[in-house]
C-alpha cells in the first residue's frame, strides 16, 4: 500500500514528537507500506520567522517571505530525516524545488500547477521513506514559493494524487472531524466520515482541520483523506466521495461551524447597471483578493446595494479598492464592517429536507440574534451575524439539530 | 566597480544589525557600485541547528545536516532582502541551488566546482543589490551541500572570481588581520596589508578571520580581499599577490598564531619500507579526515616514527583508522595525545634573513616550552607544544621578533 502521510506543526513541536512520529513511521514501514511523509514546520516556527519579517517592516516583499517562511519546513524534514535514520529507517528529505513541485508565482498563496512524481518513485523504489516539506513550491522562474496557511495539507492531497496513493492521512492535534467546534460547543460530537462537499463547506466556514484546497484536490481526484490525531489512538475521520448515514439518516446536517475572520463591505445605493459588479470584483481579484459571501439585493429603483465579506487580513485593502471603485460607478458609500461572524449549518442530508433554513433562522430569532445577511448552497446555509452571538449561535444550532451528543444516541436506538 | 561583500554572522546578528548592513549597502549603490552580498547564518543559528541535530544523534546523516544548515543563510537573505527593499533599495536574494553554485558530493565540507553567473548578471543588470547565501551550494544531484565552518568566505571568493569582481569585502567582527590573537598577546597590531601565501598560514594556523579555502581561492584568481569590521570604520587588512614593506622591512615575520584545536597522534617502530607511509595516509584520506602537520623521524635502523595532527574533532577516528592500519603493517603501538598546541611564525620576509627558526626555538628555550615536534616551510615555522604553554609561547615569539606595538613604532621612528 502507499500511504501519503502530513504531519502537522503541533505534531512535530520538539524532537520528543518528532520522534513520536519517526516510531509512527517505522511502525506502517514494518508492514510494508510505502510511505511518503510531508511536514509542516514545528510549531510555532512559522509565526516567528514571519515576525521577524514583520518587524522589519508592516508589507514585506512576498517573493522574499518565502525564501523565509520554507526554511521552517525544511528545518522539520531534516530533523525527522535525522532521527529516522538514527533508528536505522532509510529515509530522504526532499524540498519542493527538489521534487519538483511546481506552483504560479503568487507568492505567499500559490497555487499548484504540477508535481513531478520522477524523484519520490525512484527513491520510494529503493526502499526509503521520503519526506517532504509541505506549504512549499518553486515556480517556473525557479523562485521559492508558498501555498499559504494549511499548505501542506495541500502538499500531501497533491502528492497522493500524483502519486496515486491508496489514502492520505492527515496527521493533526484533533482525533477527526467534530460536528462543531468541541471549544464552543461542548457536545459536539465526533463523525466517522463525512464527504467532500460537506467538508468543503466546513472547511471554508472555519472548520480548522482541512485547508481548503486540500479538499477541493482530493475531490478532483477522488484521494480520500483520513484525519487522525497525532496524540491519540482513534478511527479519525474519513474525508470521501460518498458517506452512507445509517444511524444517522434522521439528521440531517453534518455540523454547525462559524467563522470570525471575516469583514463585512457594503457599498450602498449602486447604480443597477449591467457590469458594475463585474467591475468591483473584477478590481478586488485583479488585488489577489478572495472574496467570500457576495449578496446583492433587490434592486430600489435603479439602484441596488451590494454586499460581500472578505477576510479581515485583507479588509482595508479591500475597503480602499471598493472605495475607488464606488467613487468611479457613482455608489453613494461604502461601509466596512469587521464586528461580524458567518455561523453556517452543512450537510448533504438538508437537500431532501423541508424547513431546514426555517428551522435556523427562527432559532436564530429565538435567542435575540440579528441577521444581517443570508447566502444558501445546496448543502450549506449561512447567516452573517454580530461577533459577539457567534458561540450562542452555535450552541443552538448544534442542539436545534440534534446533533448534541445525547440526542444523537437516542436516535441511534431508536432507529 | 563590482564589489562582492560578505557579511559574518555577527554582522548580521539581529534586525539592528542587519539594517544597518543595509545602510552600508545603500551607501555603495548611491555611488553607482554593482554589489554581491554574500550572508552568513545570524549568529548562533547555525550552533542552534546543529545542537537540534546532535539531541537527536551523536552523528547526524551528513546529507540531511545539510538540508538543515543551510537554512541559516536562508533566512538572512531573506531578512536582508525584505530590509534592502523595504528601504527602496532593489535586490533579490539568491540561494546556492538557484544560482547555482555547484560543489562535490561530500557532505559538510563540500567543495565547490563551479559557479555558474547568469542569473545574478541578468539581475545585476536589473540594477538589483543581489544576495547570496553563503556557506551552501547543491551537487550534480541536485542534494544541498554546505562548504564547511567559514565557508561563506570561500562563496564570496568564488563569486568574485566567477564574476572578475573589482575587489571582495569581507566584513566581520575584527578590524583586520593583526600579528597575533589580540586576547592573548595585548600588543598586536593590525596589518595593513599581508600577502596570500602568508595569510594561508596564518589562516590554517587559527588566525580565524578568514577560512583557509577562501584565500586558497583568491591566489589561485588573485581575487583582492579586503578584510574590515562591520561595527568600526577603519582600513582593515588587504590580503592581495605581494606587500610592499617600506617602514616594517627590519620585520621579517608578519604574525604569530597558534592552534589548539589539534591532536598530535603518533606511530612508533613503523618499519622503514616504501609505501608505509602512503597506506597510512591514504586511508585517513578514503575517511576525508585532513592531515596538517606529518613529521617523520630519521630511521633507527629498520623502523622509524611517524607522527602527524589532525583536527580534535577528527581525532578518535583517525586514531581507530591509525591502528588498524598499524596492526596490518606490523607497528608497534600507536598514542594519540590531544593536550597540544601548534604554535607558528609567518612572514615572508623569513625567507632572506638568517636565524629565524634559531631564534624561535632559543625563545621557547628560555620559557622552559619543549618542543615535541617542528615542521618548517618556505615562510612559516611552527612547533607543536604542551597546549598549556600556548599563550605564553605566542606572547614570547611576539616580542622576541619586534612586534609589540612600542617595539614598532621606535622602529619607525628609525628607519
Amino acid at each position: 500500500m502507499l500511504v501519503v502521510q502530513k504531519y502537522g506543526g503541533t505534531s512535530l513541536g520538539d524532537l520528543e514528537r518528532i520522534r513520536n512520529v519517526a516510531k509512527r513511521i517505522i511502525s506502517y514501514r514494518e508492514r510494508n507500506d510505502s510511505l511518503v511523509v510531508v511536514v509542516s514546520a514545528m510549531a510555532g516556527e512559522t509565526d516567528r520567522l514571519l515576525s521577524l519579517a514583520k518587524s522589519i517592516t508592516k508589507s514585506p516583499d512576498e517573493r522574499e517571505l518565502d525564501v523565509l517562511l520554507t526554511t521552517g519546513e525544511q528545518v522539520s524534514s531534516a530533523l525527522l530525516a535525522i532521527t529516522l535514520k538514527s533508528m536505522y529507517c532509510e529515509a530522504i528529505s526532499l524540498q519542493g524545488h527538489q521534487i519538483k513541485i511546481i506552483t504560479d508565482s503568487t507568492h505567499t498563496k500559490a497555487r499548484i500547477i504540477e508535481v513531478e512524481t520522477e524523484k519520490i518513485t525512484a527513491e520510494l523504489n529503493k526502499g526509503k521513506v521520503v519526506i517532504v516539506s509541505g506549504f512549499q513550491g518553486v515556480d517556473k522562474k525557479g523562485d521559492l514559493t508558498t501555498l499559504g496557511r494549511g499548505g501542506s495539507d495541500t502538499t500531501a492531497v497533491a502528492l497522493a494524487a500524483a502519486l496515486k496513493a491508496d489514502i492520505c492521512e492527515i496527521y493533526t492535534d484533533v482525533d477527526g472531524v467534530y460536528t462543531a467546534d468541541p471549544n464552543v460547543c461542548p457536545r459536539a460530537r465526533r463523525l466517522d466520515a463525512i464527504t467532500y462537499d460537506e467538508m468543503l463547506e466546513m472547511a471554508s466556514l472555519g472548520a480548522k482541520v482541512l485547508q481548503l484546497r486540500s479538499v477541493e484536490l482530493a475531490k478532483r481526484y477522488n484521494v480520500p483523506i483520513l484525519v487522525k490525531s497525532s496524540f491519540v489512538d482513534g478511527p479519525g475521520t474519513l474525508v470521501c466521495k460518498e458517506v452512507t448515514k445509517v444511524a444517522m439518516e434522521k439528521v440531517m446536517i453534518s455540523g454547525v461551524t462559524y467563522n470570525k475572520n471575516e469583514a463585512k463591505i457594503t457599498i450602498s445605493r449602486v447604480p443597477d447597471r449591467p457590469g458594475i459588479a463585474a467591475k468591483i470584483f473584477t478590481a478586488l481579484a485583479d488585488a489577489n483578493i478572495v472574496v467570500d459571501i457576495i449578496v446583492q439585493n433587490v434592486s430600489k429603483g435603479s439602484f441596488t446595494d451590494i454586499t460581500y465579506t472578505v477576510s479581515r487580513a485583507d479588509a482595508k485593502k479591500a475597503h480602499k479598492i471598493t472605495e475607488e471603485v464606488a467613487k468611479e460607478i457613482g455608489a453613494e458609500s461604502v461601509i466596512l464592517d469587521e464586528n461580524i461572524a458567518k455561523v453556517s449549518i452543512v450537510g448533504s442530508g438538508m437537500m431532501s429536507h423541508y424547513g431546514v433554513a426555517a428551522k435556523m433562522f427562527s432559532t436564530l430569532a429565538a435567542e435575540g440574534i440579528n441577521i444581517e445577511a443570508i447566502t444558501t448552497s445546496e448543502i450549506k446555509i449561512s447567516c452573517v451575524i454580530e461577533e459577539k452571538y457567534a458561540e450562542l449561535a452555535v450552541q443552538a444550532l448544534h442542539k436545534a439539530f440534534g446533533l448534541d451528543s445525547e440526542d444523537v444516541e437516542e436516535e441511534k436506538l431508536c432507529s
